[in-house]
This record gives structure tokens, sequence and C-alpha cells, in this order.
């Protein structure tokens, strides 16, 4: 069996550098043919491994102590923090012909423009930062950008578009996929200026099976394969999507508790796996030479178990999740 | 009892007059203090009120054969169509003052441009189309622009904060309504070009007591009472949370049938009710003389009541719903 190699950003995260580590492991225990590269603080590395007994044969470690924060200034922490983990992490990835991809839970910010400078796509494009999201008819949605880019132009969500097609062709086996344009309204003609001025570069794109125009309320139900929009909109997708479903879940929990329901617990826990987004292995770097994921924050051991599988997957050319886990 | 009298436009529904007109019966019923103008096809209006036996001393018929549909031009309408329901019952609200408000299931646009021509602010300012959305904690949050002004400026953002913050005061008597600014990041900073132009016109204007930006995850929570965004935003805001709460709810509603348990059907039936954002009344226009309330266009019956019952408690100045409601 070949051993697919992913490096592993191992700072960065809320819950520290053990918590990545141990995921780690779980995620070397799970798939034989998993080799990582952990790159971090390498005496604590070392410390870690040995205590949970991780197989030395897969794994490799790299010192980096520096650490990347949120309250970096990209472009500054480009030049000052190349012994961070990321930063050394993403040279590693642009150098090494046997490193696959990557994973961080790292500020999105700096990988961005880290991605840029050490693993950029041939045609040096400006990368997005996109989410594969369940839909309630059991397929995943590539909903692209997710906040890399903020503010953005016509050409920029016509470049999405492309990025995202190619993504779901290349990652789930989608032959022609559908692409939809975030929108206030389904017909042609709806949409704010940005979406106006976009949605007859997606028309007349040949390369594209552009559906036209997708409203909020049926984001997420399968209607097309990638839903473009500027990543301002794509983050309130994300975030009122994951706010309503935790909000009706701690409904049914309370539902339950007064009424000494199991079975609805049962429910409420059920519903809490297919509706915990950043469990579902994080937001994926489209536009760079290799693939590179980036977790949430807060991304527990499941989210890097879950984010290596996805690696995995791509690297075999699979369907990156299970689909049958968002059916109830 | 004083009598409070509100227009309704019983036309623009897709469900048809006669759901219009049964809601009234069904409002009439509800509330003794409630009068209404029915303004529509003056046969089919006084046909139906003696068929439904409906208290002729607390109705008034106006005819307006003349019907504004979704593909009619809002400017051109406004002089082709005078005739129709919605003109004519914007003209009587704005002529006569013993109508106190008026509620229509009809086009948004024409209701926007209407507005502005007969019943405008002193001001004459721009109208915003407002929602009040039930939070996870009890309250309500005033969500406004929810799609009247789809691409916004920084001074509209800011007008829209003001009109917020009166209406919230006068209607729900909260005596400093917090303003948040949706935004992608909670951090002072985050947000796009409009967000971060707007940020320091909220922040610097001592008539409104800003608390920041809101993320989409927490935008229900009642970490504010008034929410502004640009109407694309705040379309997405309303479209995503109902889209996400009709989803999980048919997920609940499947495992019931499947495991067989009333229980959980009862839950879900509940949930259904919190979460129907439509029958919770619609949208409120601000920044107009007179209180007028846009139903969704598939309004049924329980929406005219809900509706009727907010202008009533407008008239008396009370709080808009019970706040037991969307209590679990």
């Amino acid at each position: 069996m070949e051993t697919v190699k992913i490096l592993i950003d191992t700072k960065g995260s809320d819950k520290g550098p053990a918590t990545v580590i141990s995921g780690a492991a779980a995620a070397l225990a799970k798939f034989p043919s998993l080799g990582v590269v952990l790159v971090g603080d390498a005496e604590l590395l070392n410390a870690e491994c040995e205590k949970l007994s991780m197989p030395s044969d897969r794994i490799e470690i790299v010192d980096a102590p520096g650490e990347i924060t949120n309250y970096d200034n990209p472009a500054e922490a480009l030049f000052n923090k190349t012994d961070s983990s990321m930063l050394r992490g993403l040279e590693l990835l642009g150098e090494r012909d046997d490193i696959f991809g990557m994973l961080t839970a790292g500020s999105t910010g700096v990988l961005l423009t880290g991605a840029i400078r050490y693993a950029p796509s041939k045609e040096r494009t400006r990368p997005a930062l996109a989410a594969v999201l369940p839909c309630s008819d059991g397929s995943f949605t590539c909903l692209v950008d997710t906040g890399a880019t903020i503010d953005c132009t016509p050409a920029m969500l016509h470049h999405f578009a492309l990025l995202g097609s190619d993504f779901m062709r290349r990652t789930y086996g989608i032959e022609n996929p559908r692409i939809g344009l975030l929108s206030n309204g389904a017909e042609a003609g709806k949409g704010n200026k940005l979406v106006k001025e976009t949605y007859p570069m997606l028309a007349e794109d040949d390369r594209l099976n552009f559906v036209g125009n997708v409203e909020g309320n049926v984001a997420l139900t399968g209607i097309c394969d990638v839903l473009v929009c500027d990543g301002f909109a794509g983050n309130q997708v994300l975030k009122v999507t994951e706010g309503t479903a935790a909000r009706i879940i701690t409904d049914i929990m309370k539902y339950a508790h007064r009424e000494g329901l199991d079975e609805v617990k049962k429910l409420a826990y059920h519903l809490m796996g297919v509706y915990d987004i950043s469990s579902l292995g994080g937001g994926v770097i489209l536009g760079v030479g290799k693939p590179i994921i980036k977790t949430r924050g807060n991304a527990g051991e499941s989210a890097i178990v879950n984010t290596a599988e996805m690696l995995l997957n791509m690297a075999s050319n699979k369907s990156v999740f299970d689909k049958s886990r968002n059916k109830i």
C-alpha cells in the first residue's frame, strides 16, 4: 500500500497542539495508508508522539518554533515569521514532491498569502476558500467563496465558478457540475450590482454548466453543485446555517430534558452530528498548487481525522465524504 | 372601546382575495376593537362578507378593480395603475386621518414607491423594509433592510439604524435599543467596504446605542435589538434561517414517522410555529408616514390575523408580539 503523506500544522488551533497531535494519532490509527509530517515545537511533538505510542515509521517531525496568531498582519507575517509552523509548513509543501497536501487551523489571512507565495497554482491565480456542505437531498454543494475575499469583482466570482467546477469534477466525480449564483431572487435580473454583472459572464462561459440565480432558502437543497458568492455573503450563508441549526438543536434538547424523552435526545445528538459544520473537515483552499485545508480555529480531534480523510480521498480521487452521512 | 381602523389590500396575495377576506373575518372575530377598510373588487368583497357573516358595522368596502402583479414595473405602475387596490389603498391611507395603517401582500417594489408618493414621512426619507424576528432568548430583533434596497451606501445603513432604533423604541418600549451591524467578524475593522465605512458613522452618532459588529451565527440570539445590513445580506439572513429551519423540521418529521413517535411529531409542529417566519406578520415598512406592513406573497389567514394584531398593538403602543410565543 502506498503511503499518502500529509503535512499537519500543529499550532494555530484554539485547543492547543496536544489536541491536534491526538487528532493526528487517531487519523494514523484509522487510515493505514496515511503518513504525517508534523510541524511545530519538536520537543513537544516528540514527547506527545511517544506518550500516544504513535507509529514512528509513518511520522516525520519538523521543528518550527514560531507561531502565527490571528493578530498577525498577513503581509508582515510573511516576512517576519518564516520560522512559524504554518509558513515553514507551506514552504515544505511547495518544495517537497512527496507531501500531498496540508492541513492547518491557523489564520486564514496568513494561510492565503502564504499559499500564494510558497505553493501557488501554475497560473498564480487568486485562491478562494471553499466549504463543501451537506445538502438536504444527500448530495454536497461547494460554497465558494466563504470569506477569503470579502469585496469581490465580477471577474473574481467568475474565477470562483471555474475553480469550484473543477474541484467538484475532480474530487466528487461530477461530470458537469451545476453552478448557481447566490442572489436575493431566482429570476435572472435579480441581485445586487455584483450579481447582476456576474450573471452574463457565467451564462456565456461554455466551460460552466450555469443554472442561474439561487436563493438562500434553497441554497443547501442540492439545487447546484457549486454555489458562487462573494466572501461576505458566503460567510453569512455558513454562519446563519450554523446558528439556526444550533438554536433548533438546543430547543430540541430542552424539550427532551423537560419531557424526559430519551428518543428525542438521540435525535438531537444525531442532528448535532449532521449540522456540526466544523467537524465535516473545514474549508478547502482552491486555486493553489496543492490541496490545503483550513479547519476551524476551534477544530477538535474529529475535525483533524475528517480533514485527513478528505485529503486521502483527494489523493485517490474518491468521493470526499460518505454520502450516507447526512441522511436522516 | 375605540375602534382602530386598518386598511387591507385584498389583492396581490398568491392565495387569492378569498383567503385575505377570510383572514380579515378571523381578525375581526378575534379583536373587537378592530375595524377594516377592505379594498378590491367590491362585488366580490360584498358577496364574501355576506357569506362569512362579517360584522358590517366594522367593515368598509372600497372598489378598486385594478391589480398590481409582480411583473409590474414600480415606476410605471405608479402612473398607469392608480385604479389598483394597492395604490388606491395607499392613497386613502395618506388622505384619511381615521385609517391607522395598512397591510398588503402585493409587490414590494410598487409598495415602496407608492408609499413614498402617497404616505411619505415628513422628511420624505427613503423607506426600508424591516422584519421583526424572534430570538433564541425570547426577545425580538428588528432586521433592517431585508430587501427593499439591495445596493446600499453607508449613509443608507446609517439611516436604517436610526429608523430601526426609533421603531423598536416606540413599538417595543425598548428605551435605548442596541444596534448591531451585520459583518463577517465581530471585531471592529472586520467587514466588506460598506460595513467598514458604516461602522464609524454608527459609533459616532450619539442617538444610537451601537454595540458593534454582529456575526451571522449569533444574529438571532438577542445580542442586539436592531440588526443593520444592506438588503442583499438581509435577504440572505432571512432566507437561510428559513431554509435551515425548514430542513431540520423536515428531518424531524421523517424521524418521527419512521419511529412512530407521536411526541416527536408534536415537537415538529411546535417548531414549525416558531420558525414559520411568514406567519409572524411580515415586513414592516419603516420611514413612511403611517404603519404599512407587507405580508409574504403566500400569506395565509393566520398571517393576516397576526399582521392585524401587530397594527393594533402599534396603535396602542404595546409590545407587538406575545413574548412567550417563541419560547420552547
